[in-house]
């Protein structure tokens, strides 16, 4: 590593990132994107500095209104003198170009803030992966001091889920009328919403929504259980109608797991470290896992054409990966 | 392992399952969703006797008429004399007797029928697990001679993505009227779509749906690149409209990865035998993980603490979980 910088330009970098540069906190989440070598310990340096922003989640289907009811959350928090970030997360994006297309537009109402920082990541290709980026990306934001971090999923699937875990609050956004969307509302999503935003309040049907969201907190024992009984917020996002109640409820949540004498909070920060810790673990592993597969006799080719040949199986060939991986690992410890 | 049956036995066992006995594979199945210690044997036994049913993935969002396409698919192809079972995969059940339920009432039209098998599964709980399960069953089903299996997946996301990668030929379904599931149909469903079926095809906004698919493919380039030009098959399910139109278009991608002198079958067989291996071994890992995190000096609950207040970063202790991991899977490998 002989391009590696001096300790004190390292340490000037992560002086402007805490003091919340943008610049440089575009640089390193750029580092951190490229998987370059410094990101993994300029990331460390910076921890001991996170910890403070709140963490919201909003996740929500496509064509919930999501992107302008974040906007809107934007506005809101920062006429309460609040300053702003939001990554905005779509686990299968097609073209990565179109999200970052998606973040100039929506920079650009709020290009002359510098209260308010939008980024958005698209898929990184397999499993796991994109929670990671995710809570790295967090990691920065947060170490550059702004007040909340919105994370914003598409989809509510079991990505989003992994992904919304980091969220101290997890809003779950959903529109009338879409009495399928309700069948999937399974229990991930009942287990992650800490708040029911209905969107599109305007629109036909919104009561039975609402009351299709009661049914199935009852049925899964979700509403009786906690002293927090997950509310059910209406917006229309466009007209602002409803933003200030979701502010308020939002708020109220951060209040609740706050209470004194209650180890709320502390129980939320342990879930998110844990996530935090397994996801960076459980990366790792699948990369040693691809190196090792990449390094077996003859290529992984010739390993795959002798499973379909049916000359050996994926059980034994699994265990003998396995040891492959402690070898890669160990081999790489010695270095 | 005291209690461990004799080979004969076992040899017996695996004898009542490859000649198809429904008993017996059913057993098999419960041993695999209970990790019983037996079942990776068994399954490894069972494994020079796969490779010989054709597996067809459909995946669909909820609401999109997904099951009752299925049964016509099973009606179909039972009247062409093919046997068929059926994985239907909710990667977001809630409640897992539903699941069980859902089979009761799904297998009861075919009770009488010893050429067809429905299997449920719900979700393992995490990242990768669900997909692990599909290809055991599968390799299950594959061995009792079932002429075709359905993988059957609730929703279109990543965890869906995974699970259909163990089909030949994946039908992706999708219902007119849904403009904002079209914006959710993205390159990794393009990617893995040999065929589209828009179910419910009487619905309003039919054409506007098609026309939408080819406009998808062509900005994403998926209809020049390939000699399959991905079909968009219509369907109205109750009424077994499309049914045949679809049953062809199915053997047609099967007669085309099997052509002579192409590498497309093999090619496919490998992809799959990639997949079912890497789903064996990520899940290996991710054991190993837990059970190092067990087995964390104070608990892992004192690691969380540390992590909030700080006193060490993630990406550090990550490290020292991955040594942990390969202390753990040696010290394994020893006994």
């Amino acid at each position: 590593m002989a391009t590696r910088p001096d300790n004190a330009r390292l340490d000037d970098f992560i002086a402007r990132v805490t003091s919340g540069e943008q610049r440089a906190g575009a640089r390193l989440m750029r580092l951190v994107d490229d998987r370059h070598p410094l990101a993994f310990e300029l990331l460390q340096r910076l921890y001991p500095h996170t910890g403070r922003a709140r963490v919201v989640g909003v996740t929500g289907n496509p064509g919930s209104g999501k992107s302008t009811l974040v906007d809107q959350l934007i506005r809101a928090y920062r006429e309460r003198g609040k300053t702003v970030a939001v990554v905005a997360v779509d686990p299968s994006s097609p073209f990565s170009g179109g999200a970052i297309l998606g973040d100039r537009i929506r920079m650009r109402d709020h290009a002359t803030d510098d209260g308010v920082f939008i980024r958005s990541l698209a898929t990184r290709g397999h499993l796991g992966g994109l929670s990671r980026s995710t809570n790295d990306v967090v990691t920065v934001l947060d170490a550059m001091g702004y007040d909340l971090v919105i994370v914003e999923t598409v989809g509510v699937g079991q990505d989003e889920i992994e992904v919304v875990k980091i969220a101290e609050t997890s809003v779950v956004v959903l529109i009338p009328g879409m009495g399928d969307d309700i069948q999937a509302i399974k229990a991930g999503i009942l287990e992650i919403a800490d708040i029911f935003c209905v969107n599109k309040a305007d629109r036909d049907g919104v009561d039975r929504t609402v009351k299709d969201i009661r049914g199935l907190q009852l049925l899964a024992g979700h509403l009786a259980e906690g002293e927090w009984e997950v509310p059910i917020v209406r917006t229309i996002a466009p007209q602002r109608y409803g933003i200030d109640r979701l502010v308020e409820t939002i708020d109220k949540h951060h209040e609740y797991l706050e209470a004194p004498d209650s180890e709320r909070q502390q129980g939320r920060a342990r879930a998110r470290e844990a996530h935090v810790l397994r996801s960076l673990t459980r990366d790792r592993l699948v990369a040693a896992m691809e190196r090792a597969l990449a390094g077996t006799d003859g290529g992984p080719e010739a390993l795959f054409d002798a499973l379909v040949a049916r000359t050996t199986d994926p059980y034994s060939e699994a265990d003998r990966l396995v040891r492959s991986v402690v070898e890669v690992l160990r081999g790489e410890e010695e270095e």
